[in-house]
């Protein structure tokens, strides 16, 4: 999906398709408006055979070009680039609802999309609290899901989100951290970790002090944590949030799991996380996407980089292949 | 202040004292044991002349030698190096007790310590919630003060501390933002920076996303900010804390003042705060210390490195001269 079409998303994602560079992991099939990607490779400067479908199903496999189902949903010529579009956030929105039809159809094994614009997608009419919302309504979703952000060091999974701090405070429940150390332990297992070690951060400073400052550390994270531990789960903490992350970046964890929105995003943001993925996992379809935006400043210069997107598509072929294993194994 | 006897306090102050890297900016008294120092110039497999005196006022300037004031309050000989000591925490504590009240009386212009055990300092009775609180005690101060980390690329003052999570939010008032911001202004200013730039972060995801996530950002960080900013102040914010941190970094600001502890540890931490320095800043002394701690695996190896607590002396020598200067201009 070739992302928000006023931002950078088009010309990463022909570079990407230019390159090859994922021949070797998955078979890609863009979906959206032709004239979206043409756009795309004259942004990026490059060029590459691709061919038009009705229907995701007649892509033929190998193929010597790109198959594209064309959407015809947007011209491109209509927009002004750089500039948040009502009109491109909500075919955005409907371009993700039809791929998510054809994953839900066992159409798509996984769903990548370039940056798309938050503020479009509300405008466009849209209006979920982010898109991790909207693909576990599209997808009928009623257990636990979550937001994932993938650096090359480690991972990182949310015990709470985009919630004021007063209200986070409140929701470091047993459940909840369970469900989040669940999630990180399968998924950190679909991208080839075994066992995944996953560090779990504390809420308070200094880990509470021994109580001394807050108590959430001993009567309910260390509890969650041994109760996991004694299922084979290996979560190592609680464990301060100013030493977990130095801890994570040389590798001891594959994944942290934090307690608050800004514990992790302060790390992640600070060792290079707008080169990273942001993955929406614990969902009946993979879902992944570059970490940066859009990126309207740089618009139509052909400068982006794709290394994001690719990262992004490289990390969806794993999960869904892992997923594809275990569906065989049971069957 | 040779730091806690037991840790590498004694091997990295012999190592700055040995290299006359002060020699330019401060004038050195070394304040503790004789036999501790002694000990320490083993360790660093490092010489220099000294010279005791009984009195700090005795010490002539300029001197040839090293001037100590020996306060033979602790013989080495019977400690168990690499290990908490509660007799070497209490004289941590006199020792600090002492320099203070020369400090008061006008004997000495700042205080270094070289790092203390905070373990050791509380079973040697000295039962403070951390070192900053009782240097406030013992100087007898009433009004806001706090700790201050220095990196090389900013610094940051704490609008809370040591407190719960949950209790920080609730301290979230426009007083201690206030306080805060005022100390970051005068600390930076008398640390050369004119005027400061400073950063203040937000409480809540995203910066409150407009009052969706929370409403302190609205309600009382930036009309605090306002406020202030109409006096001169250059305060920035609310900036939200994924990225007021990367800007801090690129040196946008001199100083960030965070809403909790862990906002700037996790930043600071990972930017290599153990190189950095710990200040108690708005007391009547200036008091500066290495930030990282008495590293009891690697005691009496000859390897740990002395640079934090140079760059510490650096920082008071520089504060304390800031404020010599204030007092000239005034009388």
């Amino acid at each position: 999906m070739l992302g928000d079409a006023t931002g950078i998303g088009p010309e990463i994602a022909a570079k990407v398709l230019a390159s090859g560079a994922m021949n070797d992991v998955a078979r890609l099939v863009v979906i959206g408006d032709v004239r979206v990607l043409q756009m795309g490779m004259r942004d990026a400067r490059a060029t590459f055979p691709y061919h038009v479908y009705l229907n995701v199903d007649e892509a033929p496999w190998p193929s010597e070009s790109i198959p594209v189902v064309d959407l015809a949903n947007l011209d491109p010529a209509h927009l002004t680039r750089g500039e948040i579009s009502d009109e491109s956030g909500r075919v955005c929105g409907d371009t993700l609802k039809y791929m998510i039809e054809l994953a839900m159809a066992g159409s798509l094994d996984g769903i990548s999309f370039a940056p798309l614009n938050k503020a479009a997608l509300h405008r466009g009419g849209w209006a979920f609290h982010d898109e991790h919302q909207m693909f576990a309504k599209l997808t009928n979703h009623g257990g636990f899901f979550g937001e994932m952000n993938v650096i090359p060091e480690f991972a990182t999974f949310r015990v709470t989100s985009h919630v004021a701090l007063r209200e986070a405070v409140n929701m470091i429940t047993p459940d909840r951290i369970e469900n989040a150390i669940r999630l990180a332990h399968s998924t950190l297992r679909a991208m080839g970790c075994d066992p995944p070690r996953i560090g779990v951060a504390a809420l308070n400073p200094h880990c509470g002090e021994n109580g001394l400052f807050g108590d959430e550390e001993i009567r309910i994270i260390r509890p969650t944590i041994e109760k996991l531990a004694r299922e084979g789960i290996t979560a190592t903490g609680p464990l301060s949030s100013d030493t977990i992350f130095l801890r994570a970046k040389r590798r001891e964890f594959d994944g942290v799991v934090m307690m608050y929105h800004d514990q992790g995003q302060i790390a992640t943001k600070l060792l290079g996380f707008n080169t990273g993925v942001t993955v929406t996992a614990g969902l009946k379809t993979v879902f992944t996407t570059p970490a940066h935006g859009t990126a309207f400043d740089i618009v139509g210069q052909g400068t982006a980089d794709p290394g994001a997107l690719e990262y992004a598509l490289r990390l969806a072929a794993r999960l869904a292949a892992s997923r594809r294993a275990k569906q065989a194994q049971r069957s």
